[in-house]
C-alpha cells in the first residue's frame, strides 16, 4: 500500500515522535511472527499511547481509506496479526492497569499489557486471573481477547471470552465504544463484547478490557499412567464425579512425546517411567489444599479399583507439580528439535476422542507408514494438538511430501467426529478459505454481513476471518 | 397486520391441522403475558413441529413480508415475546431431548422444552444443568437463551449464554444455521451463538440448543443475619476466601420482605427471627457434602469473629434448605399481595451495592416519604430487584403518582454507580427507548447495523431491542 504524504504527515503529527516507526528493522520486526512460518510486510508502524490516539488514528485511516492490522504480542499461529501491506498498529505502549476492584472481582487493564501483568495485578488484589498459557509473558490482553485464547485451565474457567466482563473498542469509523462494564448481568441489547472477542481485529481495535477475577485456590497435581485413550476419557468423568468442576486441567500426553522431550532436553526427567502409552496430567484446585488432596487421593483410589488408571503420582510439592508441567510445556519445542512435524489444532466432543485418535492414526499410517503420531493436549476441552512427526535423522524423509494429505486427513476426521479444525488458534488468513469450504454457508453469509455492516470500507484487518468480496 | 389469503393458505398447508390456530381464545392466550401488564394482539398462531417447518414458515413470511414474534413460555417481563400485530410463532410442539452425552457433558434439546425438561434430562444422565429460576416449569429453553436468563446460580455457573455450547437457528431468510456444536473450543469465526443469545428473537429463531452439563454437587445452605449491606458485601468476599468459587448463591433479603411474606403467607415462618435489617441466603456446592459443610462452618466462624455476621443457621436437611428458599422465592408474590409496588431489575458492580442502596433510598424517600423500599436479589452478581412499595390499606395512597419519578431515580442511580437498568430481564419494547438514551451511541449504531445486516426486511420480532429506522 502506498501511503500519501498527507496521511503520513497527519499520522506522525497525531502520534508524536515516540508514536511511530518507519525504519526497516522495526517494520521487519512486526512483519515476522515468532515461528517465522510466513512473512508479511508493512509500510508504517503506529504506536499510539492512549485510546484517544487510537481513535484519532483510525479516523485518519478511515478518511484516507488506509487499511490497518492490529498486533498484540505477535505470538499468533494463524497469520491474523501479521501485516500484509497494511499499516501495523501495536498497542505495546498501552499496558496500564487502570483499576482493580477485589469486591467486584474485576480488573480494568489496557490491551497492550502482556498476560503476566494481569495475572500479577490480580495476585496483588488477592485474586486469581486464571488464563494461563505458554506465551503468557508475551501474548497481550488485546491479542488474547481478539483470538479468544484457550490454555490449560479452560476446563474450569472457560476461554478468554468467558473471562471478560467488558471491553473498550475503537470501531472502524474511529468512534470509541466504552463498554468497560464491570457488571455480571447486563441484558441491554446485543452482546457486542462477544462479537469483538475472537474477531481477530476485523471489527474494531480492543484498547482495554474489564477482566473477571476469581478467588485464589490451592492446586493438587497428579501424573497418571493409562493403558488406552478410552480409559483417559472415562478417568476424567470419574475424577469429576469426585471433584465436581474443580478439575482445572486434564492434559493427555503420549509416551512418545515424553521420549522426545527426554532426548532433546536431557535435563528433564520422566517423573514416573512406565511402559504404558498414555499419561494424564490432572490438576484439582480448591480453596482448601487438604480438601483437594483428599479428593485426588480418593479419585485415584477409585480409578485403580476400576482399572482406569494403572499407576499415579501425586505431587508432594509445588516444585514437583511444576516438573510435571515442564514436560507438558516442553513438548512443542522438543517436537521441533526432534525433526519435521505437520501440526494441527483440532477439537472433537470429549466422548469422541478415542475413536478420533484411532481412525486418524490408521488413515495417516496408511499413506505415511513411518510417521510418528504425537497427539497431546486438553482432553477436558476435547482439544488435541495433533502432529505427524519424523526425526531429523530419518533414513528417507518422506513426511513433507505428504503434508497436504496428512492435514486433509486430520481435518476431515475431526469434522467427521463432529469437531473443529481450529480449536483455540483461530482463523486468520491461514484457515480462512478452508473454513469457508467447511462452515455452513448460512454462517459464512452471516459473518460477511456483519463484517460489511460494521466495517463497510473493509479497512480493519481486511481478509482475516472472512474474505472480503 | 392484514394477512393475505395466499399467505394464510400456504401457511396452513405447510403447518398442517395441528400446526396453527386462529380462534379468539388461542390468539388471546399468546397475546397476554402472565403478569398482564401489557396487552398484545396477533392474527395467527403458528405451532410448527420441526425445524424444517419453522424454516418453511419463515421463508414464507420473508416472501410475503409478514413479521413474526417468536414466543417461549410467555413469562418474560419486558414485552419482547408478546405480539403486537405480528403473527406468533410458538415452539411448544418442539420439546424433544435429541441426545445426551455424559462424557462430553452436553445435551441437545429443542427450544420449546420448558427448563425443567433440561434439568430432568441432565439428572438422568447423572449430570447437572445448573440454570434455576422461579418460572422453570414454564420458561422454555428458546426463551431463556433469547433473553439470556439469569437466576439464582449465576454467581457460580454464569448466565444462560454461558451455558450453551451450540445453537440451531432459523435465520430471517428461512435458512437453517446448524451450529449445534458440542465443542468447548471452536475458534472458527465470529461467535454467532453469542449474537443470537440475548437477541430476543430479533435476529433469528432458535430451534434447538446444545447445553453445557456439569458434575452433580452437594449443597449446603446458610441463613445469615447482618447489620448492614456493607457487611453483606464483605461477607461474600470472606465466604469466597474460604470456599473459592464454589459459592453457588448469595442472595440478600431485607427484613421487611420477610415481614411481607409472613403477613401474606402465614404458613411460612421466619427460620431465625432477628432485629437486624438484612438476611443472606448463602449456598456452597461441592462434590463432597462434608467438605461443603466444613467450609461453611469455618467461613461463618470467621464471619462471627470479624463481626460481619451476627447470627446464622446452617440447614440441617434438604427440607430446611428448601424452607430458606421458599421465603426467597415468595417475595415477588407477597409483594404483589401486599399492595402497590414500582419494580426494577438493576445491577451495579458488587462493591457499589451499599452506596447504591443508601443513595437510592434517600432520593426516593425525599419525594415519597411513605414508600417502603424492598431491595432483594443476587448480591454475587450485583443484581438487585428493587421495589418501592405501599400497602393496599395505605391511609393515603401516593405511590402510583410518583411511579415515573421513582423509576427515574432508581435507573439514574444505577447508572451513576456504573450499573445497568436491565440486569437479567432484557430490553423488549419496555426498555428499548430508555436504553437508546442511556447506551453509548456507538453501541446503538452497531446494534442497528447488525439488525439491518441480518434481517434487512425487518420481519423478525421487529422493534424489540432496537427501533427499526
Amino acid at each position: 500500500m502506498d501511503l500519501t504524504p498527507d496521511f503520513l504527515n497527519a499520522a506522525k503529527t497525531l502520534l508524536g515522535d515516540k508514536g511511530w516507526r518507519m525504519d526497516a528493522e522495526s517494520l521487519e520486526d512486526v512483519s515476522t511472527p515468532w515461528r517465522g512460518t510466513y512473512q508479511g510486510h508493512t509500510p508504517f508502524l503506529a504506536l499510539p499511547a492512549s485510546t484517544d490516539e487510537v481513535s484519532a488514528l483510525v479516523k485518519l485511516c478511515a478518511k484516507h481509506q488506509v487499511a490497518m492490522t492490529p498486533q498484540g504480542g505477535n505470538t499468533g499461529l494463524v497469520d491474523a496479526g501479521t501485516p500484509h501491506g497494511e499499516i501495523t498498529l501495536s498497542l505495546r505502549r498501552m499496558q496500564a492497569v487502570r483499576s482493580a476492584d477485589p469486591f467486584n472481582n474485576s480488573l480494568v487493564i489496557e490491551a497492550g499489557a502482556p498476560l503476566v501483568i494481569a495475572q500479577t495485578a490480580a495476585d496483588e488484589a488477592n485474586r486469581l486471573f486464571p488464563l494461563s498459557l505458554g506465551s503468557e509473558g508475551t501474548a497481550t490482553i488485546g491479542g488474547l481477547i481478539s483470538t479468544n485464547a484457550g490454555g490449560v485451565a479452560v476446563l474450569r474457567y472457560g476461554m478468554m471470552r468467558d473471562l471478560i466482563l467488558g471491553l473498550e473498542v475503537v470501531l472502524p469509523n474511529g468512534e470509541v465504544w466504552d463498554g468497560l462494564s464491570g457488571l455480571r448481568k447486563n441484558n441491554t441489547g446485543y452482546d457486542l463484547k462477544h462479537l469483538f472477542a475472537g474477531a481477530e481485529g476485523t471489527l474494531g481495535i480492543i484498547t482495554a478490557a474489564t477482566l473477571k477475577l476469581f478467588p485464589k485456590v490451592a492446586r493438587t497435581s497428579a501424573w497418571i499412567s493409562c493403558k488406552d485413550s478410552q480409559d483417559v476419557v472415562q478417568l476424567l468423568a470419574l475424577v469429576r464425579d469426585h471433584a465436581g468442576d474443580t478439575v482445572t486441567s486434564f492434559e493427555i500426553i503420549p509416551a512418545n512425546a515424553i521420549e522426545m522431550v527426554r532426548s532433546e532436553m536431557p535435563d528433564i526427567r520422566d517423573p514416573n517411567p512406565s511402559e504404558l502409552p498414555w499419561r494424564v496430567l490432572c490438576e484439582i484446585s480448591m480453596a482448601k489444599e487438604a480438601h483437594a488432596r483428599e479428593t485426588m487421593e480418593q479419585a485415584l483410589a477409585a480409578a485403580f479399583e476400576s482399572g482406569l488408571a494403572e499407576d499415579a503420582l501425586i505431587a508432594e510439592s509445588l516444585s514437583q507439580s511444576e516438573s510435571f508441567w515442564t514436560i507438558r510445556e516442553s513438548i512443542p519445542l522438543s517436537k521441533r528439535a526432534y525433526g519435521a512435524s505437520i501440526n494441527h489444532d483440532v477439537s472433537v466432543p470429549v466422548s469422541q476422542i478415542p475413536d478420533f485418535l484411532k481412525a486418524t492414526e490408521a488413515a495417516i499410517l496408511n499413506i505415511s507408514p513411518s510417521a510418528e503420531i504425537v497427539a497431546f493436549g486438553h482432553v477436558g476441552d476435547g482439544n488435541l494438538h495433533y502432529s505427524a512427526c519424523e526425526p531429523k535423522a530419518a533414513a528417507s524423509p518422506v513426511l513433507s511430501n505428504s503434508a497436504t494429505q496428512i492435514t486433509e486427513i486430520v481435518h476431515s476426521q475431526a469434522m467427521a467426529f463432529g469437531g473443529s479444525i481450529s480449536a483455540e488458534h483461530g482463523v486468520g488468513r491461514l484457515k480462512r478459505d478452508e473454513l469457508e469450504d467447511i462452515r455452513p454457508p448460512a454462517a459464512t453469509a452471516a459473518m460477511k454481513a456483519i463484517k460489511k455492516a460494521l466495517d463497510p470500507d473493509g479497512i480493519m484487518n481486511p481478509n482475516r476471518v472472512v474474505k472480503q468480496s
